[in-house]
């Protein structure tokens, strides 16, 4: 298929790659061009502008850093909005706003495009690898026939319904509750650790028990061993997606009582230095309050 | 070996059967006596209090729905502590406060017995099953005297540390982090909800991947079916073990804010009526906060 | 002095009036023009937009309901940034964001025109009978021109410094701190109803004593009274000035928990129907919550 | 008359005092006898134990620290209940817990004797001056009797109501209330400091207008000048009052979250060091948390 990937960072470069790899015929796009060196080697084009690359696509795939860099990227000069051709997909994969998809959706509807978003879970050696998890809204059809890139970027697709924001607040809430699992556990750590306990020990045995997921080995591993340099996921980012997810409450008049707790444990920590460590940093808080160094 | 086993209660009656199955010497006591007459025709005997429970143990276990009942238990009159042999061990095996428990520890010291704190994970089917998690702490010569109990018991064993408030504040812990769980999953469920997503698709995407642990798929499954009755575990008992995890954080100046919030969270919903439900029926607070009917 | 004045709400309308007794030449703007015309008829111009109202103006005021209104009136089609003169002043008495504030100042410098934060403390009864308090931050000289117009609309000036965000944030501090005041109230209202006390009694011995301030009379009686209907200020815009602060907060990393606490109790009460009632009504959610009709 | 006092610190000793200058025959009793020493000079009896203190007392006043000094001197060995004469009154006039003064109800009417719950507002200087505020509880004819007491050792005397408990819980409620302005102010403090805002400014505008009230005036103060030490209520005795009004809170199922978060901030606090300085000192967290040194 003739596929536009823009936004060559950790997580894009790696589903770029897969699709190139599977044979379909890629144009890319980066702000900094060199990141597409790789890829033009490996038979990519590299385009000068959206606008450029996604002139003859087929499906086009976005997977910037936040609204801001989306909204350029769609609506800014030189933007994918104004060149996509009618009947072409746009496949949204960033970790965007409910607000900023909902408006993409009405304006590709306007421009007799179709609209996908379609946010992944995973970090970018999951990417790489090609064992994502992509979760996906919007018309039927036109997943159909995006189904067979997504098989060739991720693991599992999960279909969320009709309407493109059902995928983005599945994924806010996602993250949303990754969150909840460093702050509850960063609490439950520090309470069990002023009464001796080695923390090790007392992570192991949750997640050997009714805790035995993913998402408790590895935040759990990070929080007990304080390792937050070199960061898997930012702090800062994690912060971005919580508040995403605070307003995609806020719009529907949805309190998130917990979200609120993180986004000002979180603001703490950043105004304490931490804004660049791994988001399982924010534990760092939960000790800082308990007393422990 | 001579045990004694004081509470027969949901929990307490399985772990006495299992220990009576595996061909030790039972003697019960239960507040109620027709509890155990179903042991006694097992070939168990029947004890008019805790005192004359303990009076030949080697272990006398103990597990009791609160701290007024094991009090009134151990220290009461005709309480297990001024009858339980010197050297004989008490396994406190009930969810209690740590303050209680070290209590406890003290007094077993000077009458020359020891202390075991015991607390297990599961439900009480796992009971019946012999399939707890027993997490236990004190003396190490006292737990290894123990293990094979332990052993018939349960299906793991995790020893915290030498001092018996270990393994209560892990429990506690432990406890607080499914109150975690519940709310914040049904935070994100209701959140989901009012931008028509399934609920049942979105906690199936979340089992199936990072969160692909028991305590999610048990209380995600209870939460999207709004199944709160009957109650695996009451709402109210729920609260009890947030409220001890509190104060044990209290005692040594650990703030724990997830919990707070579920405190108030359970506070409201049994104010209006869900004390007796199930325990995730706490999400029923984020959802009427949504306006979710 | 030649002012203009934009915006003639429940607020603008009395501090527009205030400015014309005062025997200034007054050209106002307002998106429904019949709210204008009494002003007309005491000698004000009536304008065609918000350019053509500041066009010989030496201070223009503004006076407009949120950040959408202020900005479609300043930088939008016809907005008064194009058409200020040079060295003329506009005092913004809105309750906006600190962001907004920021933008605007470096606008209005860009073009050699000043630009003052001036919001006011006051419900409309208070703007109309001239006794405001005004919050006003900037360039020192373009305050000592306005004073004299402060002084017909207020009662006290405050000079908060030279960087108009300085007003705007105290604005949103003071706000928040009303926020508290109802939410802490509604609590404890709620608290000693469940005991059998006066709520009334309970306020009268507060606001006699420790708490003899304004705002615990008059949200204490609105709260003890359940009188939120005609709302003074309403839920919903209070929930916005509270969005506001916690923006600020945001942008600075400042953790408001408290203001997330409000913001939370107003997303519940606005889903359960209370959006236009008044702001105190947020106790509402207090005594629900503890389960009072 | 004939009073008893019960607890001679910093307000108890002021309380007797003015009691004793108003012509009543007074007998007292301090754990530390020395505390006595000027008011025996004054011509007061020294009892050797609280049973003894009370013996002939018409009106016993006790005024101690906590819950465990209040019930060691009423129910423990040489205790008032046993010695306090039938138709005699006690006047309570401790913080205590509602759980407490609902028991103490309970005994003294099984004794014959009359019950008043009566905690006061006021700091040690207050005492001293005879300017306390006096809230009031229990038996209308004993608060009558009694009320020539409350008009020597305070300026206002407010009756709650006929249960004593009811004035436990105003106590509780108003303690919270100054909590709530401590921890709101310093957020609030903490956000305008950020933005370059003398806090003394933004503080001195909010109580010379909508917050012009003593709290605001007395905390508002002690927050901007970071004048903690010495100690007019120490942090910890402020948590303790919290927890009261938590714990009453909880027996009603009255979830109180602006309490809850005050608690967690405190637990903070006093595990970072500062148990011992002024109740205000609460603001260092906000400060903290804001990056603030």
């Amino acid at each position: 298929m003739k596929v536009a990937f823009i936004g060559l960072g950790q997580m894009g470069h790696g589903m770029a790659h897969n699709l190139l790899q599977a044979g379909n015929q890629l144009t890319v796009w980066n702000r900094s061009r060199e990141k597409g060196n790789d890829l033009v080697s490996a038979g990519a084009k590299l385009a000068n502008s959206p606008a450029d690359a996604v002139r003859d696509a087929e499906v086009a795939f976005t997977m910037l850093a936040d609204d801001a860099a989306l909204e350029a990227s769609v609506f800014g000069e030189h933007g994918l909005m104004q060149a996509l051709p009618k009947g072409a997909v746009h496949v949204s994969a960033s970790t965007i706003s409910v607000a900023l998809s909902g408006r993409m959706n009405h304006a590709h509807r306007e421009h007799g495009q179709h609209y996908l978003a379609a946010p992944v879970f995973g970090r970018p050696d999951a990417a790489q690898a090609a064992r994502l998890v992509v979760v996906v809204a919007g018309a039927r059809e036109a997943i159909e026939r995006c189904q067979p890139l997504f098989s060739v970027i991720g693991q599992q697709t999960f279909v969320m319904g009709d309407e493109p924001t059902m995928a983005n607040v599945v994924k806010l809430g996602g993250n949303f509750l990754i969150g909840s699992v460093i702050e509850s556990v960063g609490e439950a750590v520090a309470l069990v650790r002023k009464y001796g306990v080695d923390p090790r020990q007392f992570v192991d045995l949750l997640t050997g028990t009714l805790f035995a997921a993913p998402v408790y080995k590895i935040y759990g591993g990070l929080i007990v061993d304080q390792k937050f340099d070199p960061a898997g996921f930012q702090l800062k980012l994690g912060l971005k997606d919580v508040r995403l997810a605070l307003a995609a409450g806020e719009s529907m008049n949805v309190p998130l009582p917990v979200a609120s707790l993180i986004r000002d444990q979180a603001l703490a920590a950043i105004a304490n230095g931490l804004g660049d460590k791994d988001w399982s940093s924010l534990s760092q808080m939960a000790a800082h309050n308990a007393g422990l160094k």
